[in-house]
């Protein structure tokens, strides 16, 4: 269900608070497609979402509510045994946070993607996907649940009927079954990005990744998650997004990727 | 501007958080007409915001957003030096929060009521009323600010066109000059009902208060604010509501009582 | 190891928060022997730590911390994943921070009993377990651990050199191997005091409990965990405390139970 | 009271607070001889202060307790209207959680200096300064105050018996009372190292600064505040301390400069 013709590509941007900056926003903002906003759980704060809506709104990026675990000093990496319930409603409380500066600076939040540790335990465990996939429907039936290609909220947002775009990693090992390989095993993360650019530029025109013992996989990639953290990341993303227009693959945002449906 | 026919009955709700109960919800809400609900900085947290926003819908009790100060240590009542920009941040983050329970519930959000230090704060300083004012109407300009009577904030929403109503306290000794006798000095809280009961229904009916210097000072009463902390907190709503009732005076919520503009 | 004359009762207290109060702290404390305080993170604030150490030095209780994860939210009652070096590093702070309102009180703080899902994930994690000794030992090497009999939590202690008490729960179910019976499973909570009483007794003063399969375990009880919640948990305490003394049971605070080692 | 042949040098450290650094500590701690650890309120983390401790200790730097209001959005920078009691148990509690690391380091707690908003106002209202200083001597007597030179808490710790170090400010405009000019005011900061660093040496060997009227005012300086926040900082400490050993003055710590007493 991929199109091999068009990509977005999204960031997690906004995860300053008060006086300390995480990321690079004004860079990486320039490259990507859609930004990933931190709704002030894991990370980001009221000051810092207005101000990060109003510089994607500035750049024309895709907007997006990032909900994490309620865990600002673990970053909303730390799993947390939040109930089905709470994680509904946590994630309810976010994607509402996040409208009210969407709505001040005209512009529409588009998707949804978990954070951290709830993306982790939501890509395998189906009643926490669930809970997310009903959030998001509770709230606006609308937007895009932006989630790991082929996991358990990939599954549970189409059962649902709420759309979904799925995300692939450019610096990620793979698993023969599609899953990443975790980072806790060598080989994890692929650190050159002479291998990392021209594989996931396959996987958006080939739909092919080659996992980790060497077989051939399927992806579907409607958007490739990068990152803001650095200038190394940023350079990153700069030759990404050129090596993918030069293969002949635009960069749009979820909202065009996702219309194909 | 007030009528004296009808009249709103605010109470603050949903300030329960995690484990920790307070105020007995379910039985105030069967007496009121408009639920200030907590949005989790000062009280509140997404479950119990959930919660309550479906207690308030089963009851037709108008729902409004209750934004506080960042502090649940001091469950918002302690002053805090934020700025407007901060502010304003704060409480569309709070109404936005809030929004997304009440979408998911089938109501809408009608008033935005700040909460504790903030209201007080606001109803004297111009620039923390103005950032309030600016905050409800970059979110949503149909949201009605519930205000201290003759306050700050009456004055900035009707300099930026937001509807307000206004708001008076049965139990609250009032000044000569329409403001409320600061809690720490003798007087200013009147604990008996048979006082604070009649005195509130004047306020409604007459548009009249007697200041505690004993001079007759003119209000308007758009919303009377009750308590739901205590068994006696909810027998005084039954019995303000009772006499209301008595004195031909309907109790409506805000936004029936705010149509009259 | 245990000894039959002499047991210890504790309970969680100083577990209100700013406005919100959980906890009949003033009843509990003059049938308990030891007061496990929270000390912030997971329950409790400063305030509300300084008060409750007096309250347990008015009445001669001794005085422990009662460490827990970094989730006021939860209660402290979901799990988290941090690693050991976080563990450590949070129960010291939580140990310290108690330990300054002892000081200031002219008592000594005797134990430490981690609290809710930190409490259970120790018993059965060794390097959580491990963690937690490391961070009593570094603060105080004469601090108490106050753990689940027979749990991973005593192992670590006793493998370390440090005091270890051992808890068991009147109102709790065993299996046969001495664990407790998932609060999950039927019958894992003994609700009927005339069975819970008697058997609590019977595991001070014969070191034996009946397991869910009926078969005998033997157990050893230094300090039997009782609750201060509400009116039957506190008529359930002084039912006990006099059950206990009538089978010619001394309590007595944790540091004169340990003493016999 | 000064001593023109030896002062101190203290910088605000263990900032950081989970994924988010905020200051050069490494760097930093090479020049100075007293460090202030933030203690988790307004920022830092257990993990962060136990590292913080460990990195003073290595170097040889008199380690205190950096106590700030519970704001950690705000950086501990905005006023909070705490009330005594209040302030007196939170700095309990966060002299008492540094002191934990502290002992397992091996080292001693030496001072304590509040941050930032609560410095403030400790240094104008008498009853802030005295709820400090008995939070101090309540937890352990032989602590030393760090305090602005001739602020309340200067007077309200020898008023109490508690030993007190002046701080002067490199970088700060001082008024002809000696209190510092308002941020907000022109003026009120020297960012030219070339007229800062002679003007500190100034304060150490002569005991006097020019106010910014022009005329000469009296200055006690114990303590020289520097930072550690950006390269510039660095190098500025770096400088300082060159110009005050070619002065023939000492850097040492704290509890050297206050021996004289």
């Amino acid at each position: 269900m991929y199109n091999a013709k068009i990509v977005d590509l999204n960031a997690d941007v906004g995860e300053s608070f008060g006086a300390y900056k995480i990321g690079m926003d004004e860079e990486v903002i320039k490259y990507i497609s859609s930004a990933n906003i931190a709704c002030g759980l894991h990370a980001g704060d009221p000051v810092v979402m207005e101000k990060t809506i109003n510089l994607a709104a500035e750049y024309g990026v895709g907007v997006g509510a990032h909900p994490g675990y309620p865990d600002l000093q673990g970053f909303g990496r730390r799993n947390m045994a939040l109930s089905p319930a709470e994680v509904k409603a946590y994630v309810m409380y976010q994607i509402g946070a996040i409208m009210s500066f969407a709505r001040a600076a005209g512009v529409r939040v588009v998707h949804v993607k978990p954070h951290g540790a709830l993306y982790n335990i939501a890509a395998k465990d189906p009643s926490i996907a669930l809970a997310i996939v009903e959030a998001i429907k509770a709230v606006d039936e609308e937007l895009i649940l932006l989630a790991l290609a082929g996991s358990e909220m990939v599954k549970a947002a189409r059962a649902a009927g709420l759309k979904v775009a799925q995300e692939v990693f450019a610096d990620r090992a793979y698993n023969a079954d599609g899953t990443l390989v975790a980072r806790s095993k060598p080989g994890a993360v692929i650190h050159d990005p002479g291998t990392a650019i021209p594989r996931a530029v396959r996987m958006v025109t080939e739909g092919k990744v080659t996992a980790i013992n060497g077989e051939e996989v399927s992806i579907e990639a409607d958007s490739i998650c990068v990152h803001g953290d650095n200038p190394q990341a940023i350079e990153f993303v700069r030759k990404l997004r050129k090596a993918l227009e030069a293969a002949g693959v635009s960069i749009k945002p979820l909202v065009d990727v996702i219309q194909k449906f």
